[in-house]
């Protein structure tokens, strides 16, 4: 049974046998059954295990596991957890979470196996072999110098196929991607996914190897950050755990402080239509149409940020391209505009007469236009002034949409139909 | 220079010099340089290579990337190309593209490196030697038996530290994770991330090996999945090209659709306050709150309708957990609803008295919680009636959310400000 469905039968286990459904795991195959529990059921164990049971998995974790683990919980369980561990793996633990929160130096592990460049080919196999198991990947070798600094990649194969007698280092081709450890993780996804790498070595200035992001951690963290992009699109806080274990309280906190913003940004088109009673009083057929348009505005805006969001998180489009981009969404939103238009044009005017009807169409045509190009600018501004433009939100767009769509409808409405100005 | 970042060049050159950058390349590298331009810019060199040119390309491509470009060409361009391919290629080409679209059929390479189970590790290794450098993963060997039925997988490492007198077959751990040919590709997506693997054999019916997905192509896919799902959410079709070389024809097209749609949806929304117009000309100071609080329920109900279709989407919920969901939604809702009511309240009864404060607030709550158990569960409704639950998008939920709302608010208010029935 692979161990990841051991973990997977021992999350689904109530959080009272949680305890001792894991105990009855064999005990060489803990560390590796823990690190693919999720989050939550890592630290109930971490509550509920002996401080000797804990000791072994802690010291057994793959260094990259276990800082995924000491980076979520509380300062006294770190404290407590790093007491348990060997003085060698106490020093890669902290070294290892002295990088910055969501680098690529927090994904890595340094469990890699390193030659030398000035070896032979059949020392450096009776090195490997002498290994053991334990290192991560072991297809890829890492050829360094004597100072540490990284050379090249080889792998297994050519160890195995090349002549015995050579240098390690007449193997390398010096085609190698490397990154810092102070690095985005993002960067680190990027790049594996890019070069269809399956490990990316990890350097340091002086270009020395201090580790390897491996592409089954970085599938899991685009896999996080798509997650995280696509609340933040629906305007909901980052979870970073199951919706089934999060409870009531938790989803409450991630939802209502966007909530209540756009209550606040509602507010205003609330004060824009007051601005307006007059014409409303003058033409009650004026409200009829009012959600329809702004709501169009809205759904218009909605899509052009979504577009854009997406297209920057991928890397396919970038901060500088944002002008022709703004030049392509002028012509589009300007035919989406016209064809919605039409329709409430002809809605208009059967319900309103020809004067509402047109002053709908022509509403309609400006709002799509004003929100399209809002949605639009509105992820490359953010991107520029270094927040994730993810925050350029459905919801926002859609409650800013809403205050611009009101001024413009009524401000059309107004004039089309001959009502007199606010405060004229 | 990485074959990637060659690739990337020739992407960036105008589509005249496409072709002569392309022949600059060494003609070995041709086909793996092809293989990682773009859709838009492989159909290009597709109309503009000789034929000559093509076969080389054609032939040397890897089969999986070969399936990519084919599904994509129009019948009679993927007729031209066929003609180039060698027989033993035509066949297997045609064979790929037998299997369903997006299924894990599509994304195999036939390319892998097969041993039999009664060879000894000595014949084994020999046999790799033998197969050169071309296979596209060679670390993972696959072990069969005579029938060709795959019987485990084993890694280069433990071939080459066994004793070369044994036999393949007593390498093997029996741990094997397998998938069909016309299996999801989200499947394939599914079992690598979950398993960490770095391929996954697919196997017929029968158990026999007929190729590998590798855990690139997977990378590659579960970005494409998550654009589209996020594209839905915004209420925008699958684009399946970069957002710079969509003309705005396309991207009018990808877009129009959904918003007449919407217009429809949020036509309901204009006669229901048509229905209440009488109530509209006795208090025009509901017409201030109408676009806040039905914008309101929108955001909640987009929230979520978000949270649900992201975690169906990764498998972190499943159309069984439904009714437990919809029972915390309940209080999240309520609690949420309860929130932006005290706001409304305050602002309602200032502007209009606290009859109006009192109908604002009590529609706001109604709202809230109409809008997101509706955002929470038509995720699981199109789930259940096999539609992608992303269909379930923002805008979506928003200009249903706005029906309800209008139909909500109006009721509630016209019986707590005792204004007239409208009909009555």
């Amino acid at each position: 049974m692979p161990v990841q469905d051991i973990a997977d039968a021992i999350g689904d286990c109530g959080p009272a046998e949680r305890a001792d459904a894991f105990r009855l795991v064999a005990e060489g195959l803990q560390p590796e059954v823990f690190a693919h529990l999720d989050d939550v059921r890592q630290e109930s164990l971490v509550e509920t295990l002996t401080p000797d049971e804990m000791r072994r998995v802690m010291n057994e974790l793959s260094p990259d596991d276990r800082t995924a683990l000491l980076e979520r919980l509380p300062r006294d369980a770190v404290k407590r957890l790093l007491w348990l561990l060997k003085p060698g793996e106490v020093r890669e633990a902290v070294r290892l979470l002295g990088y910055p929160e969501e680098s690529a130096g927090r994904l890595m592990t340094p469990d890699c196996v390193k030659v030398r460049g000035d070896w032979s080919v059949a020392r450096a196999l009776a090195h490997i072999r002498q290994l053991g198991d334990e290192r991560e990947t072991v297809n890829l070798i890492y050829v360094t110098e004597g100072s540490g600094r990284l050379l090249d990649i080889v792998s297994l194969r050519q160890l195995v196929f090349a002549n015995p007698a050579a240098l390690v280092s007449s193997l390398a081709d010096e085609s190698l991607i490397t990154i810092q450890p102070d690095a985005d993780r993002e960067e680190a996804v990027r790049l594996i996914q890019h070069y269809d790498l399956s490990a990316l070595p990890v350097v340091d200035v002086d270009g020395r190897l201090l580790g390897i992001v491996t592409v089954d951690d970085v599938m899991d963290v685009a896999e996080e950050e798509a997650t995280e992009d696509f609340h933040k699109m629906g305007s909901v806080g980052a979870l970073h755990l199951s919706l089934k274990d999060a409870r009531p309280f938790l989803l409450y906190r991630k939802r209502i402080g966007w909530l209540v913003m756009l209550v606040a940004v509602n507010g205003i088109g609330a004060i824009g239509i007051k601005y307006f009673e007059a014409s409303i009083e003058a033409v009650v057929a004026l409200v009829f149409f009012l959600p329809l348009v702004i709501a169009s505005g809205g759904n218009a805006g909605a899509q052009a940020a979504t577009l854009m969001v997406r297209a920057l998180a991928t890397g396919d489009v970038h901060a500088r391209d944002w002008l022709g981009l703004f030049i392509k969404e002028l012509s589009v939103a300007l035919a989406l505009g016209l064809t919605m238009g039409l329709f409430v044009w002809a809605a208009g005017s059967m319900i309103g007469g020809g004067g509402l009807g047109l002053a709908v169409a022509l509403a309609m045509i400006c709002v799509v236009l004003v929100s399209s190009l809002f949605g639009l600018l509105l992820p490359f501004v953010l991107e520029r002034m270094n927040f994730d433009p993810a925050t350029a939100s459905a919801p926002l767009i859609t409650s800013v949409a809403d205050i611009a769509g009101i001024a413009i409808y009524f401000l059309i409405a107004t004039v089309i139909l001959g009502l007199p100005m606010p405060g004229a």
